[in-house]
């Protein structure tokens, strides 16, 4: 049965071929774009568009507000601002509190202001994307602060979710896209993005229960907190 | 032979404790609190107090000018603000982002401060006071996003701090104070504040490059990201 799935950020990479694959699969899209006039990949696809800016709570209110009570099935939280390898003596504080804003706090404040169309929905699943590189235990190369902190924010905001909204019946979980071919990625990654939002949805398809509150890459396989 | 030692917020609770034991057996402290004249406590021991607020660039910077080329062996950034049990309904995103701020960037931004300081100190060490509640893999029981996700990004700059740091010697970790008899653990908290301070110093003695970018408890277990 076909189901409503809002995403953010669709005007391009992941959040494009999200809207791409679901809405080809028979599935209803709400995609979200900062700037819906400039998201002109989305217009070649049988979904709704929404303007939303995740740092900007006028803007979360209003997206919820024209959401006007339809039920969501599935949230995925893909809106968030990339990495930029800052070793620790140029750190940009104020880079910091930015991007801890955008990544970790406006994905809690798209999910709170949905949450009314969560719960009357039946498929009650929050997808929040992360990274790899917002894994403490696999960090190993350092560097990256402003990004690998504000993730690793979102896995634990995405934990304590999925722990408060577990007796509602929610399954919350954090996904790694894989190093996938987009801008951010750049052209020598080994991942096509059409291959990382197949193997995404995969795991979303398939989460019950016991993949509340975990951390799995675009092949299911886990990833370290 | 004696080091010094810097202690961030020593005007009660666990930086106090840190600042008695370490005169008391005769090392140098630069203790620091945000109101030097409200920190009575201090007075008793033998250390320097100088004032800082984490939150504040102006202050950290005229912390870091007052040291005035003094090496500086170890740093101990305890300073923070402490747990509240927020579910996810009541979120307070303001909150957050004022928690990440001093719990995870005034860290950042005292260290780097310090960076000349501990280059010229013999120590090299920089420990980072945490909290189990910042183990995203430990969150059993949700909720606290402010505290949880400013310690889970806390832990993530020491990470890669520890990496990035690691070449010219030095030693960053986290450490969990254990749930301690302070105004924010409460009376009924299983372990006094002198325990937990002789045992994360008994930790910070004994951590060698093999400690570098881990996460340990005042007994020295090891606690999960």
């Amino acid at each position: 049965m076909s189901k409503t799935y809002v995403v953010t950020a669709c005007n391009r990479g992941l959040g494009l071929e999200f809207a791409r694959q679901l809405s080809a699969r028979g599935d209803r899209v709400i995609a979200t774009a900062r700037d819906p006039e400039s998201a002109t990949g989305l217009a070649a696809h049988d979904v709704r568009v929404e303007p939303l800016d995740v740092s900007s709570p006028e803007s979360v209110q209003r997206f919820a507000d024209a959401l006007a009570g339809e039920p969501v099935d599935v949230l995925i939280n893909n809106a968030g601002v990339g990495v930029h390898s800052t070793p620790f003596e140029s750190l940009d504080f104020d880079e910091m509190t930015e991007f801890f804003n955008i990544n970790a706090v406006g994905t809690a404040r798209v999910t709170r202001a949905l949450l009314s169309a969560l719960r009357a929905g039946a498929g009650k699943k929050i997808i929040n994307i992360t990274s790899r590189m917002g894994s403490i235990g696999d960090n190993t190369s350092g560097s990256a602060y402003s990004y690998r902190a504000s993730k690793a924010a979102l896995n634990m905001v995405t934990r304590s979710m999925a722990l408060d909204l577990k007796p509602e019946g929610f399954v919350c979980l954090v996904l790694h896209p894989g190093w996938v071919q987009t801008d951010m990625g750049g052209g020598s990654a080994p991942t096509t993005t059409p291959e990382s939002i197949s193997g995404m949805l995969g795991v979303i398809d398939g989460a019950g229960s016991e993949a509340n509150g975990e951390f799995f890459d675009f092949t299911g396989d886990r990833v370290p907190w």
